[in-house]
């Protein structure tokens, strides 16, 4: 199925395709050919062996369809996946078709290629984030003395510096950044368990073989965590809290959009966007809407994660499956909050104006402190470099 | 994006190509003809605007990829899909033209084209429960007197008659099919509200505009229900309480098709099926596997519904949007329920014999009353003639 | 543990009542007094049995801080509950003794305990909808010609008459309080079924003994429901819906109370309420924040009792425990949005100039139809007399 | 309102006090007195007044129901409580009394004091988990060698160590631990911001003052995280991943307990704990039903907390609120994963012979490799000395 197109027009076209059909099986072959090298690297079977299993993945067509077809009815891509590959290679070297996914199990395809697809979202999601941090602690420091209402429980309360709103949004998401990348180089690993997660088919060079292997894929080497996610779990919680603070920050912005308040918008990049299709003059906060949508779904996304996590033995019946099908949503709302945070980063548009006759109106007199815009950007000074 | 080959594999493709691209925007256009021929019934243009609209709907061919892209810089799909429509009818007849999408607003699209595209799914659904219920409960009265060993907090307790574990299940998918049927009376609704849910363009008219348009469409007509989403909830909720019985039947099942227990079991389709990539001769409860990852999604996908149903004024910004991509979820999550359900209503094998050896070896004395089968399926009456 | 006082603030005092410890021991002791007529009615055991039993249920005194140690020895609070009562009433009559829980589970207790906590809280719920109800419809009329700027994606669409957005609430509110009504009469009933639902202690007068103790405990009559929950969940996720639409009817009160708007607001039952420990002048939503909190824990809270459906065979290890631990919290966000729903009801101030100003401002010509106020009270006919 | 009694079993009683009214309360007091002399020894007010505030404090004797009640037309706890702390301190001191509370706002103390409620219950976790971890460490290594079968989709696979299922279990709890210790050390912390976070009336003292806090309290230091949680949420994130390891061994376990695997069990801390009110002889897994339960209620509780943060402006209207009341719920599951880890760690019951039995029976020939616990255990060495 195509993702329906309501969620693909919340979706960032780069994020759609590392996830898309093509990317992932592209995945599972990039997973074949590095077990094959490693293997034989390590010595378990020729060196031809494992370069006839590459040259396949690396020349091999498979039709999606009929692997969506044949995988339903194994509840498993890798099955026959690894068919198809098997009987390519056997056609050249049937002496390789014996070493094909030596040793591994569907698992150990499927959740590397799920790493694999969800790495370059990742180092979108660094670039974009640091990015923001950049463009958002210069706003900030430009409006250190800008006065404007501070709000809670949607009253007006006392006045802040403007730039300290922003200066906190900047720091919120470079926090959320660096937990990211933490998260990133441990759970972003390599799985290679075998059936029981014992590898226990290369016998003593089963950690080396997993070694080299998350070596050339660019992933972290870790244990088997066929049955325990958590670091995996982590990884995607932390992704979601990047969703969470751009949501608070599109809540906030569309708040201030609001033309009774009329204080910070998002400036769409080009005339005509954000129209409606029955008043064509009215503008709408089209960023702030996927990124708000997008922290509409983290948290039953990450319910389900963390639903499917107390799996049974060594390998899980229903939550895994579910598991895998959820991360690419994972990664698309991370990709439309990535979308509202460049939209912003680049053209928040801030009407010192009309905040400070917003604060005349309904707030009451009180002085803002820019030093603690200073206090606020103090641990982003990396970014304003 | 297509979704992601994960995800793919647990869905049911019937229900797949329910929610594909092409079936949206056929659904979007079938409401543009339908509130085109309604409001000309009603005298608001003349008939051979209506007819215009109608045939470009029927003819015009959309482009996929244009329509996204320009569906997210509006965070809406209505608004590139009237563009190219009017333009089409302009075409043929500028008058016409000017009363495509008169009266309407993207989210009276968007509302009724979902709605459309999940009706084939309930009426499947509930075709494929009838079928499930018959089959049980058939399959409960042929053992209404097997004893078998129930079982409590995954511990042995007292004996029961297999058919009793069957009714119920039979019994609870009886129930479930009712109320669906019920909330999709009240809740598969048209949506017509204008831009405001107050119908004001088309005057006293729009009552009856929306009546007609309800007839035509096969949905149930509603006040607007652009910022009150219950009975549209409701009826989701209801198809995810299907999936939640067909999670617990496939938790039994599974459970009872253990090697150490081996009471039941799925029988697959055919030989081959529910293989392993590692371990070839292994029987993989692959019906089991899809029903549970359904199940386990199913409390995350309606806690978005939820989360969502909370929305600003007259439309919501960002959970109506994250609503609209996730009914699709919902529907995929009881497509793969029923893919389920029709394994286990066509080929549950029930081992009578290793039944009584654990009840023997595990159990304690103990009669069963094959009359509690009899009180289970006294409500299926209507099933086993 | 007592609720922490955080969760305590947002609860209404009636509730919290319903599910307090002496409250579901009373119940729990209901279910056995009941369940003893209900035998001996049916000549199961001598009457006298049951009036032992039964003037024990009414006199006993059961210790929370022991019942709850000895529950937790267990993982049930029947088991330490019977003990004691069979202990009570053998020291006047041993042969009673014998007689007590007969036939039942701990099961069977907890859940009609749960149901008959539950029961008033239903009860309150649909007495303060239809005050609500009311005391909406009779404000949307007098704002049937108040025009008022609808918004939509958080920005100035057309005007509606606010007497609309007004009847919309109560429409609302209308049909959550039939469907809650609706799902009360199936799915709170009565649960009795034995060890494993098979009520085979009672053999053929199960049924009877079962219908009687419906009539008398006030709930409906049902199948033993111990595996299947599906009845329950539904009431309970219609409970749940009640608590949306309060949430939906708080955002845009809170919304419209900002001081840049200020178009209505909560009036607060008396001066020096909603106060701020830090600016004493301010005045807080704090129904809106009540109501607002409690739809924001419905979907956490509903996604746990949806979770814990897919229970393994006859009475589930894990899901069960955790589902009866969150219908108290459940009923506790229901009693929040009641406590909204009274202050609104009350005293929703509506600001029709600033209304009118605010359209001026920021909205463009239009001119409101009162008959779309009219239409949405239609339904609403029985409320108004 | 107490915790029901459903929830109350399920509970820690250790857990149970640390969020007890009495404790929140103290933790309410334990912020005024440390933000008085904080304030007092940067020389912003004389040293006798915050003796007379911290003397108040430490012997104010507040009526719960009191707090609850004026608490509750405030929406916050902070309202009645300064107040009635400023009624006592001016008793004695007059002047002391303008400066209790003086430039916090509610907020500062509820964040403040839930962190320091928490505080125990995560130092009760590490220790627990340390001994955890170790002691399953030790049982891994002595099953080093006991092969039992491997189980995927809960069919028999081949065959693994028993110790390298424990050795897992063991390194999943062992990197929770660490992980939990990690976000502790940023995440549980001082909140001190004022009114709108800017700690405005602290003028540049305000950071000293907040540094002051943090030592005297136990807290890490932190920038105001009034309206950015998300420190906070990856917290209490990594103490739901405790929990949900716990709940994957429990699942682990409860199934090994199945009288037809019979592999593994809780020990019970003595006879006739775990038993049925109605099958007295019934042994149930009574920790596993409490860890299962923890978990199942996790994802909603995590959902909740996510949902809440995209709050609106310098302090949010609901969500905020919503968290406050979940934080409490968490730390209960968190006492029940331990309960269940401690009674495993104490008692866990290994049945050899059971296991070679099923392996011989369901699996296929294979031997096992005691290597791959060793490589599970590398990690652990700390552990194991």
């Amino acid at each position: 199925m195509a993702a329906s197109l309501p969620a693909r027009i919340l979706a960032r076209p780069a994020f759609e395709n590392a996830f898309a059909a093509r990317a992932f099986v592209r995945a599972m072959l990039e997973f074949e050919a590095a077990l094959a090298h490693a293997q034989a690297a390590e010595g378990l079977f020729p060196g031809d062996h494992a370069r006839s299993i590459a040259e396949a993945c690396a020349t091999i067509a498979l039709d999606e369809e009929e692997l969506v077809a044949e995988g339903r009815r194994h509840a498993s891509l890798a099955v026959p996946l690894v068919a198809a590959l098997r009987e390519r290679v056997a056609a050249s070297s049937p002496a390789a078709a014996r070493d094909v996914h030596r040793g591994a199990t569907s698992q150990d395809v499927l959740d590397t290629a799920t790493a694999l697809c969800l790495r370059p979202c990742l180092d979108e999601a660094d670039r974009a984030l640091e990015a923001a941090v950049r463009a958002l602690a210069l706003r900030a420091r430009e409006h250190r003395e800008t006065p404007m209402l501070g709000r809670t429980l949607l009253q007006p309360a006392l006045a802040i510096p403007a730039g300290l709103k922003i200066a906190r949004w900047a720091a919120a998401l470079a926090a959320d950044r660096e937990r990211l990348a933490e998260a990133q180089s441990v759970g972003l690993a390599v799985q290679l368990g075998g059936p029981v997660g014992a590898l226990e088919a290369l016998g003593a060079k089963g950690p080396a073989v997993r070694h080299r292997m998350a070596l050339a894929l660019g992933l972290a080497d870790a244990a088997p965590w066929h049955a325990h996610r958590n670091a995996w779990i982590d990884l995607l919680d932390r992704a979601g809290l990047v969703v969470l603070t751009a949501g608070k920050i599109a809540r906030d912005v569309s708040l201030l959009a609001q033309a009774e308040v009329g204080e910070m918008r998002e400036a769409p990049p080009r005339p005509g966007v954000g129209g409606s299709s029955s008043m064509p003059h009215k503008r709408n906060p089209v960023a702030c809407a996927q990124a708000l949508a997008a922290a509409t779904r983290i948290p039953g996304l990450l319910a389900t994660l963390h639903a499917a996590a107390a799996g049974e033995h060594e390998r899980a019946l229903g939550g895994w499956q579910a598991e895998l099908a959820v991360v690419p949503e994972i990664a698309a709302a991370l990709g439309g909050a990535l979308d509202f945070l460049e939209t912003i980063a680049g053209s928040l548009v801030v009407d010192a104006q009309r905040m400070r006759a917003n604060l005349e109106r309904f707030g009451e007199p009180s002085t803002v402190h820019p030093e603690a815009v200073d206090e606020a950007l103090a641990g982003l000074a990396a970014y304003l470099t």
